[in-house]
């Protein structure tokens, strides 16, 4: 079996488990934020629900809106924090202790290996990186989750990606992932698990493999997975609260696709508007004019981006032309920068520093484009109007990139901004 | 003369003028935000102007809903950035760069004492405390004077205020002005230049000052005003990029009233919805629940403000039942409580430290209120409605107040957290 039918199986009480099986699994952790905990609540109310399944396993995350940019984000943030009261939610996450919620729960040791998790959130699939199945669901099946902790799956087909060689200088997880989406197109993966793998993986820290699964449903994917390994354990093991599993996929597991790609031959990846698949070399990008960089996301918001962003704005200026929001993913992180000194390179630099949010990634708030604005990102999705204005563009890239961009007023390969020492 | 009329008199080309008097006066500075310059802008273009009286003169802070908060404010932004590009304004503000205009304005040495400065924003009275006339207009005046360099004015009656004595532990510039517009009412000086001086006044620090005059407005006053000392002249030393003078009222200069305070019997304040004028000693409002602190603002941003909460919160955590939101007025404090260590308090102690931004002040982003929503916040206005749900109530109180409530998790004595060594 693969890692993905594996965790399936031990979570649905099988021995063995087959792609396109309908099963029920038990679920550790269930996801909800402010845009969508507020459904899964009147829903939950609806149907007469009158607790959740674990109280400590219920993670409540108002972080697209917050801090409240209105009166209507206001009100859903209100119904959540009632909610987490009436319900003793433990792991309900305010504002000035919380974070991206896919950037959050990693780092408070909230998913673990082996884990199976949904999420009323479509990056839910982020922790896939940690050798768990996460996976993204709607807001009904989410109240019912929360009251069960059980959910019904329909074990996806896997693909494996082998990434060969060693990572050129300013080549990052985000480069992989859009590289391979540009390979495969935004429905490669549709209802399948991505399994990410080889050296070039081994190489990414666990930041890196995280930016990864985040977007394997940008290529439609079930689920993105890494199958944990030293790495992994070291990132959880000082975060852990409870057991976990390392699960890995067995030699014979079959793949409905197997696809290998020369890692050392990728350049930094820019994806233009308004696909993520739209994935070509920085060098086809060069030049182009922007008007505003956002560095941050649950894609790109942890402190290794933060430090790659640091490394380049470092004693330089940002472009006159343009502006630049930086948002921490998480206080935890926001505060490691801050000692790091990143914070006050990027103030130096002349660029916002937020709180974390979702903010301008799904056009929320905190950085949105006029009519004509072109942005360049690292966050997952530039889906037309994305970040504002539907005649507005937004061109996706890793945090090198971006840093490396908003000194020069345009798309640019980090190398010309810093060298080749990254 | 006042000092008031001697400014308006030196900038109207008259030996002298009278309260009531009509005076056409030339300007030192025009500002105006991204609320109120897109109005000035259309009416710039729609008179045919084809050019501002001085390109460094005219002042552009998009700060109001930036940054953009939705489509609206990034169309609003894009226009004040093509302005500022069409006509050569220097001093256009970006994100990144910026700050809350009127802590962006005495920082950057914009302002000098005995100037003459009308700003599209009723809080422009701030700049008073550093001994100039600034005060308020509406849009199209604003666009009139963007052109000419010129505005008229009714010269107002002039109040005095004197403070004797020294200040309580925790009491501060907030706390003066608080009880002075609580003794006259927000319509107690109605047109009228407000005075501030005496040995309580003397022993403020010009942000202090800066903070009394800011709330002038709130007492009805066209203006506010704290004649210049060494304070002052060590403060704009260091920032003035031209010459200023020095203008104080002649000891027989006439007052329509004269108030006198003893300023060492005045408790820190609060004012109680929904008008500054209900202020009262915080020890009429000890223990009034809160849901959210406010600590940031043209009034009460400034790095002083900021190391008031510092002290207070330091080792601290903000009460679990509420949220702070912590905002620097300016980039350059941003980066001056980085580096003293105040950010990583607020971090440490569970607030959200937000970029430079009106936001929640005026109910614009960063922080708004549901239904039934208690703030406490260091702003200048507790109208109805005004950081969220018409159904809020917000408080006012100093920066001491403000971060000892958000321990307490309700209104108390700074001195109950902190002690009694501010």
């Amino acid at each position: 079996m693969t890692i993905t039918e594996k965790i399936l199986a031990a979570h649905a009480g099988e021995e063995r488990v087959e792609p396109g099986e309908l099963v029920n699994c038990r679920l550790d952790l269930t996801l909800a934020n402010d845009i969508t905990a507020p459904v899964a609540i009147k829903e939950f109310a609806r149907l007469g629900l009158d607790r959740v399944f674990d109280p400590e396993r219920v993670v409540l995350v108002p972080d697209h809106f917050t801090p409240n940019k209105d009166i209507k984000s206001a009100e859903q943030c209100r119904l959540i924090r009632e909610f987490a009261r009436e319900f003793g939610i433990t792991n309900y996450f305010e504002v000035g202790r919380m974070g991206i919620e896919h950037c959050l729960l990693p780092e408070q040791g909230l998913v673990l290996p082996g884990d199976l998790v949904i999420g009323a959130d479509s990056h839910t699939c982020t922790y896939g990186a940690l050798g768990a199945f996460a996976t993204g669901v709607g807001s009904t099946d989410l109240a019912a989750g929360m009251a069960l902790g059980e959910c019904w799956f329909k074990v996806p087909e896997s693909m494996k990606f082998i990434y060969h060689g060693r990572l050129q200088p300013w080549v990052g997880g985000k480069d992989l992932i859009l590289y391979t989406i540009g390979d495969i197109g935004v429905d490669g993966a549709r209802y399948r698990a991505m399994e990410f793998t080889g050296e070039a993986i081994s190489s990414l820290s666990v930041e890196g493999r995280l930016t990864m699964c985040n977007m394997a449903i940008e290529a439609g994917a079930k689920n993105g997975i890494v199958p944990p390994d030293e790495k992994t354990v070291a990132y959880v093991e000082k975060r852990a609260k409870r057991e976990y599993r390392l699960y890995d996929s067995d030699p014979d597991a079959r793949y409905v696709e197997v696809r290998e790609y020369d890692a050392s031959s990728i350049e930094p990846q820019v994806a233009f508007p308004h696909l993520p698949e739209n994935a070509r070399p920085v060098s086809e990008a060069q030049g182009i004019e922007i008007d505003q960089v956002v560095i941050g996301s649950c894609t790109n918001g942890r402190i290794e981006d933060l430090r790659v962003a640091a490394k380049i704005l470092a004693g330089k200026k940002v472009h006159q032309r343009l502006r630049v929001v930086i948002i921490p993913g998480t206080q935890e992180i926001y505060l490691q920068a801050l000692r790091e000194g990143l914070l006050e390179v990027f103030v130096e630099a002349g660029a916002a520093v937020s709180t974390p949010t979702c903010g301008p990634c799904l056009g929320g708030h905190m950085g949105i484009l006029a009519r004509g604005e072109r942005a360049l990102s690292t966050t997952n999705r530039n889906f037309v109007g994305r970040m504002g204005h539907p005649e507005s563009e937004v061109y996706l890239a890793g945090p090198a990139v971006a840093a490396a961009s908003a000194v020069a007023g345009c798309i640019v390969h980090p190398k010309e901004v810093a060298g080749d020492a990254n």
